[in-house]
C-alpha cells in the first residue's frame, strides 16, 4: 500500500501547475513528445479502447496550416508555442479491440452495433486520455496550454483527411513564460460539487 | 523550469498503477475522499467551467441503491469497494461562470445560446476531471477501478433527482487486492496513435 507521492511532484502535476499563454523560445525535442505519449497510453480507458489520436504540430509549415482554424485569442500564443498537439479520437477505434482486448473477441460488436455508443465512448475516453496527456507533460517538466477555441471541422478537414478521426481539443506544449500566466481562477469547493452518502 | 517528477511518483500515478477488481477490507476515511476533490479541482477545464459533480457511494444503504444499476460483471466488486464515486456533469454548469470566470461576464451566454455546445463542453470537461480524479486518487496512495458498465439513466434517476446532473462514469476507490488485477492489456504505440509534423 503506497502513501501519497511527494509534495513537489503533486505541486508540479496539479497544485502549482498553470495553463500557459506565453512561451519561452526553447525547443521541445521529439523524444520528449514521444515520452508524453508513452506515459499517457498507460492511463486506463474503457475496455482498453484507447481512442485518442495525436498530431503534434511543430514545424513552421504545419503551424501555418493550423493557424486559420484557431480562434483569434488563441492564434498568436499557439503560433509561438514549441508544439501544439491536436488531440482527436478515432471513431473506428473498435477496429483495434481484437488485439487490445484480446480475451473477448466479441467486444468490437458492442460498438459496431451502436454508432451513438461508439461515439460517446470515443469522446469520453479520448477526453480522459487528453487529461492524461496534460498530466504526463507536466510530470515530464513541460507546461501545457489546453484550448477548445478552434474550428473543429476545419481542423479535421486539414489534419484528419481520412475522415475517421475527429478533433477533441488542442493543447500547446513547451516551457511557459510566467509573465503570461493569468490570475488563478476560483475553484468550486467540495460542498459545491461533491457529497458522501 | 522543472525536470521530470521522481520515478516513484510517475510509477505510482501512471506506469505501475493498475485498475482494480478486488478490494482490501480497509476503510477510506472521508477526509481522504475530500482530498481527492481538492486535488482534482485544480486541473484545468475550458473557461474554468468545472462541470463535474461527484457522489461518493460509501454506506451500505447507498451501495444497495447503486447495485441494481450496475452491469452484472461490475456488481460484486463494486459492492465490496470502500467507496464508489459516481462522476457526473452538471448540464447547467454555466450558472457558476459569473463567479468562476469573473473577468468575462458574458461567458454564460456562450452556452445558454447553444445547448449542444453546452452538452459537449460538460461531457468533455467532466471527462477530463474524471481523469484528474483517477490520477489524484492514485497520487494520494489510493487505487481506483473506473467503469462504464452501468445503467446511466437509472443512476441519474436515483442519485441526481434534480434532473440537472447526468452520470458520466463511475470509479471505485480503495486499496486494491493485487490478486484481482488482470494481465496488463496491450497499449497502442506512438506510431499507431501519433505523429509529429
Amino acid at each position: 500500500m503506497a502513501g501519497a507521492i511527494d509534495a513537489a511532484a503533486l505541486d508540479q502535476i496539479f497544485l502549482s501547475a498553470r495553463s500557459q499563454n506565453k512561451w519561452l523560445d526553447k525547443d521541445v525535442p521529439d523524444s520528449l513528445l514521444k515520452q508524453i505519449i508513452d506515459i499517457m497510453k498507460m492511463g486506463p480507458t474503457s475496455a482498453n479502447c484507447q481512442p485518442a489520436r495525436i498530431v503534434f504540430v511543430k514545424s513552421a509549415a504545419a503551424k501555418e496550416r493550423l493557424k486559420p482554424f484557431l480562434s483569434e485569442n488563441n492564434r498568436a500564443k499557439t503560433m509561438s508555442a514549441p508544439a501544439c498537439a491536436i488531440i482527436g479520437y478515432d471513431v473506428e477505434f473498435y477496429e483495434n479491440l481484437p488485439r487490445t482486448f484480446p480475451h473477448n473477441q466479441s467486444a468490437k460488436s458492442w460498438f459496431t452495433s451502436s454508432p451513438s455508443f461508439a461515439e460517446a465512448t470515443a469522446f469520453r475516453n479520448s477526453s480522459l486520455q487528453g487529461a492524461y496527456f496534460i498530466i504526463a507533460a507536466r510530470a515530464l517538466g513541460l507546461d501545457t496550454g489546453p484550448m477548445s477555441g478552434f474550428d473543429q471541422k476545419g481542423v479535421d478537414g486539414e489534419f484528419f483527411t481520412d475522415g475517421k478521426v475527429k478533433s477533441n481539443f488542442i493543447c500547446s506544449v513547451g516551457y511557459g513564460d510566467p509573465s503570461g500566466v493569468m490570475q488563478r481562477l476560483p475553484r468550486l469547493g467540495f460542498d459545491d460539487v461533491a457529497k458522501i452518502i
